[in-house]
Parts: structure tokens; C-alpha cells; sequence
């Protein structure tokens, strides 16, 4: 494990040195996990472009970092930026770049402030996000893993989808299910929305009881060290109306269309497009508001997001959702979603790699 | 419960023209919560000095937030904070201020550039923080709800802390417990240390399993109606050896300094000294790192922080926890914190109400 955060440093470095920066205080938990292995509430790294890198955490993790990090120095301190900030300055490092989409306006303060800090501060951008968006083969299998489990755990409680058991109930039966069955924890708060509650995208399980005749949507993942699966189906609870087959055929197909345009070399705003042209054409545009997907890893929501404001281009080995929806206001709604990698295939295309594997064909239960 | 969000925004709005700033644009979201009840992971709120407050969310709370907060304006986009700012500045805001403590550098510098936004950008500082430190008795019953659930579950799984048993399996049945006698969530991940690794007192727990002689370290929560509550306990497995014992009466007695230096009008740093000092003095000054104890309510970690270089005085109506600790790297731990209320009592020194209750007695399993 050390061999590859190390050779994961070692390309962060280069970005560094490309950037015009002495070092790199690295302040994003996920990115200090991704660059050290370190898990913690509070740590930091700073990686200069040349010399040894610091981590930097507090008394609370000081025995795990030094069980885990051991190719690192380590610095223990109750203000980890600052004593790391000091410390480049006093290595010298004039230039610090610095992660501005996760340093407060007041840590930056702070920095900027400190006597005996680096002379400039500069924002490093999101070349660690960036790094950590295409996947090695390794990190594939644990989400891989988090995904089978994902898959398993809600097959396995969908015979506890019966009229009179609560939102609440089957949240908590799915969680257990999964860590059962080895995932360390939810990878998020699982989403129960069943009947008129579907209209709402992240509903929060509540008190409702099931009964005949809903659409009960279940958004669900588990996380198995540090990946997160992301899965939705929706599933009908009796014989399904007209109108309920009818929503979830055209997402149902958007999805197809999603999943298919996700291939290497694809615009996100193009594969966004394909499911939500769709969804456009069949006259549900505004009952579609979200996006259409997003990056999953160390993080459940992380880049590249796949929506129709957005840029960037999908490549051999990015793990992504596609999870297009329908929410009619008071009535309920459908939403199907998978995680799978954009793989280079042999077409010209390319092709991907479904990591959930729940059939998408409507359940009626 | 709108009429109570509004009272907390009539306090707020008075502040914020105190400030000097015609509106406060607020992003921390437990702040959110607090001055609105909306409970979102992407939502913020406008407040002017005087007008109209408006909370933002995106489509995925649409319905949740109309259906929750039916007393407030509502915008709906995918960046909020920049479509309130905007909005602000359309209705004559000229100063907003804004929470530096929580607003990314990134975010800051967008709102800074909107050709359409508020002329000056100014620090709110911990304004909401610090009126969410003093809780009401509706808050108050909440938290004693969850420490309740807290002390009931670690009771409860008291039966399974037997050699072999791991400290996964411990910590998901004490978890799964709390759900079942009501909890809506764990307020934090489980800490269960056993052995050694009681020395790390933020342990992940793992794969070993309990042997006879160890003391095994557990730091659980319950989360009921978005309150954390936060109780730590160390039993022995088995009759302790000499060393164990006397680390933990040294603990427990600090502990007790701790709870009983905890009331109104105490510095925290006199709180903090009255266990620390007892440590130190046992000669364990270079085994208990930590801060005493902090602020639980709609966040676990909140203001008032209790520590040796934290400044704050304790009033009445703040709940906080007191937790000493010893560790002793590569041998094992002690830590026993309590979750409690400071009152006004009725001698000079005040009171306190404790909410976890199980037993500081050492118990020998």
C-alpha cells in the first residue's frame, strides 16, 4: 500500500512543480486518504515538489499514522495547517499552493497571517480530484466489491417490501443487510420514498407504510474501504397503474441511453443529453431536475459530474452513476440508477463495465 | 416549530445589523437547520437585518422545503449561494456577511466577482454558533432523549463484550441498538479499543478480538431529532492488572473534577485544568493529548470547545462533555466522558444535569 501512495505522490509532485509551486498543502481528507492512506477527521499533507513530504494530524490519530504512514514524516499538532504552513516556510517554500474549493476563508486567513509563513499562497485547482477521478485496477475491485454487495443486500431485503412495513423499517433492514454481508458502512444515508413521498429525490425515510399500489424507490450504497457504491431502482408494490408503467419505461430507456453514450471520449454534457432529451421528449422536462450522474470513489459525490451545465470528457477507467429520474408532484416517481467504469473497448465507441447488476426491469411485488 | 426558527431568526437579524450588515448569508448547515429546520445536505439562507428571510435548496429538497418551511420565501437553483447573493444585492443588500469559518476561498471569490452582487463581502464570525450554544429546554429534551438511548444501548450489549467477540461486532451491535430503541442514526462512528489499541483514542474498530485482560474503551452516541449525544466507558475483561486499575481511578477522578468545575460562569480553561491538572500531577501529563471536552447538539463537535488553550465561560443551558483520557502507546487506555447540562443551581457554584448516566464504576466483565 505505501509503494502505491508514494507513486501517487509522485505524480501529484510533477503537477506541483508544472504549477509553479514549491509545495502543496493538501487539506481535502479525501485527497490526503488518496495521497497517503491516512484515514482521519483531521489531517493534512504537505508535499513539496522536491524534498520529503509532512503529514500532519493530532494526538488523537498520532499512533495510527505511525502504524500507517510510516514512509511519511509526521507532525502532531492541535492546528495542523498552520504548523505544516510554518514548517514548508521554514523548509523553504515561498510559494504554497493551497486547495481552494475545501480551505475556509478563515483557515486561508489564518495562513496568510502566520510571521513566519510561506511568502505566497497560491490555489493548487482540483489536480488532485483530478488524479483521483481516473481509477487504478485496484481501486476498481474494492468499488467493484461495494457494489456487489450493494447489489446483493437489496435483493436480499425486497421480499420486506410488503404493504405496512415503514420507509423507515426497510432503510434500516437494507443498512444492516449490507454490513452483513462486509460493507464497513452505508456509503450514505439510504433513501426509502415510497408513493406520493417519490416525488421527492432525496426523500429521508420516515414513518410511511408501504401499501398497495405505490412506487417505492430505494437509493442505496455501500462503502467497502473507502468506495462507494450508488444504486436506485424503483419498484412497484402490486400490479403497477397506467401511468406508473408508463414513467418508468421512459426512464428506464433514458437510462439505457445514459448508460450507452458513457464511453470513452464522450462530452458529460452529451451523455447527459441522451437520457435527458428523452425524458424531454416523452413531455417530463421539468419533472427531471437534477443531474444526470456523477463520479463515485473515496467520495460518494466526486468528479467528473455529468450534467447539462457542465464540461469535461469521460475516459478508460472513471467509475460514474447514471441516474436519470421522473417526480410528479403528490403522485410519486421513478428514478433508476447504476454505477459502472467507461472502459476502452474494442468498438469504436468503446464500452463500460456495470458494477451493479439489480435488473432494471420494473419488480412488481 | 416555525414559530421557534422564527424567534431564532428575530435574535440573529438583530445581531446582524449590530454588525453593520444589512444581510447575513448563511452556509453552515447545521446554522441552516437551526434558523429554519430545514434539513438538507445543500441548502442556505438569506437574512436580512430587516425583510423577508429566504432559503435556497436545489430541486432534490424542493418539495421538502416547501413542505417544512412554508414561512420562508424559497429559491430553487443549482448554486445558491450565488443566486441568494444576487438576489440580496436586487433588493438593495449592500454589506452581506457571510460565514468565513465555513465558505470555501473558492466559493468566496464567485460571490466576490458576480457582476450583480452585494458591494462588500464582510465576516459574520460564529454569531449563529454562538446562539446555538445556549440551548432551549426543546433542545434540551432532545439531547436527553438521544444520551438516554446512549447509556440504554451500552447497557444493553454489556452481555456481548466477551473474549472473542471483535470490535466491529461490538460496535455494529451497539449501533444497531441504538436504531432499535429510537435513534434515528449513530451521532458518530463507534470507537471500540480494545487492548493496545485503546492507546488510539480515536480507533477504528477492527478485527481483534477481545482477550482476557483487556480494558476495552467504547465511545458511542445516539443521534434523535438531529441532536448528538456522546458517552465514552472502558470496562475490563477479566480481573484488571494493577496498572489498569490505577489509570482508571486517576481518570475517573479527573473525570469527576471535570463535571463537577463545569458550571456557570467557569472559564473553560478552569475546567479543563481541574481534570488535566490531577492527570499531570499522577505523572500521565504526556498521556492525554486532547481537549476535556465540547459543545453536542445539532453537531457533536460544537462550540463551547473545553481545552488549555480555548477561551469561553460555561452559562446556564449549555450542554457540553467531559472526557479525560489516558494512553499508554502500545499497553492500552482509559477514557470516560459524559454528556451533561451546566445550570444555574441553586448554591454559589451553580449545578449541572448529567444525561448519560451508566455507571463510572470500573465494571470487570
Amino acid at each position: 500500500m505505501p509503494q502505491m501512495h508514494a507513486e501517487r505522490r509522485e505524480c501529484a509532485r510533477q503537477k506541483i512543480a508544472e504549477l509553479g509551486a514549491d509545495a502543496a498543502l493538501i487539506t481535502s481528507l479525501p485527497n490526503v486518504r488518496y495521497l497517503t492512506g491516512m484515514v482521519s477527521s483531521n489531517a493534512a499533507l504537505l508535499l513539496p515538489a522536491d524534498g520529503p513530504a509532512v503529514l500532519a494530524t493530532d494526538s488523537r490519530y498520532e499512533e495510527a499514522a505511525r502504524r500507517d504512514c510510516t514512509d511519511l514524516d509526521l507532525v502532531v499538532d492541535r492546528v495542523i495547517e498552520s504548523a505544516l504552513a510554518t514548517l514548508a516556510a521554514g523548509r523553504g517554500v515561498a510559494v504554497l499552493a493551497f486547495e481552494a474549493q475545501e480551505m475556509t476563508v478563515e483557515r486561508h486567513h489564518d495562513l496568510a497571517s502566520l510571521a513566519d509563513g510561506p511568502a505566497l499562497l497560491v490555489p493548487l485547482g482540483r489536480m488532485i480530484e483530478e488524479e483521483r477521478m481516473v481509477k487504478d485496477e485496484a481501486e476498481i475491485a474494492l468499488l467493484a466489491r461495494a457494489c456487489a454487495i450493494t447489489s446483493e443486500a437489496f435483493e436480499a431485503v425486497l421480499p420486506q417490501m410488503t404493504a405496512g412495513r415503514t420507509e423507515r423499517e426497510l432503510a434500516t433492514a437494507l443498512e444492516r443487510t449490507m454490513v452483513d454481508l462486509g460493507a464497513e458502512a452505508p456509503a450514505f444515508d439510504t433513501i426509502v420514498a415510497s408513493g406520493p413521498n417519490g416525488a421527492i429525490p432525496h426523500h429521508v425515510p420516515g414513518g410511511r407504510a408501504f401499501a398497495a399500489g405505490d412506487l417505492i424507490t430505494v437509493d442505496c450504497g455501500a462503502r467497502y474501504a473507502g468506495y462507494h457504491a450508488d444504486m436506485t431502482r424503483t419498484v412497484a408494490l402490486g400490479e403497477p397503474a397506467g401511468w406508473q408503467r408508463e414513467i418508468y419505461e421512459i426512464v428506464a430507456t433514458a437510462q439505457r441511453a445514459g448508460v450507452e453514450a458513457a464511453t470513452p471520449g464522450a462530452d458529460v454534457r452529451t451523455v447527459d443529453a441522451a437520457s435527458r432529451d428523452l425524458i424531454a421528449a416523452a413531455g417530463h422536462d421539468d419533472h427531471f431536475g437534477h443531474g444526470l450522474g456523477h463520479g463515485v470513489g473515496l467520495e460518494v459525490h466526486e468528479a467528473p459530474i455529468i450534467g447539462y451545465g457542465r464540461t469535461g470528457t469521460l475516459v478508460d477507467r472513471v467509475p460514474v452513476t447514471v441516474e436519470p429520474g421522473i417526480y410528479l408532484p403528490g403522485r410519486g416517481g421513478v428514478r433508476i440508477e447504476d454505477t459502472l467504469v467507461v472502459r476502452d473497448g474494442p468498438g469504436a465507441a468503446g464500452s463500460h463495465q456495470m458494477l451493479t447488476t439489480t435488473t432494471r426491469d420494473l419488480l412488481v411485488l
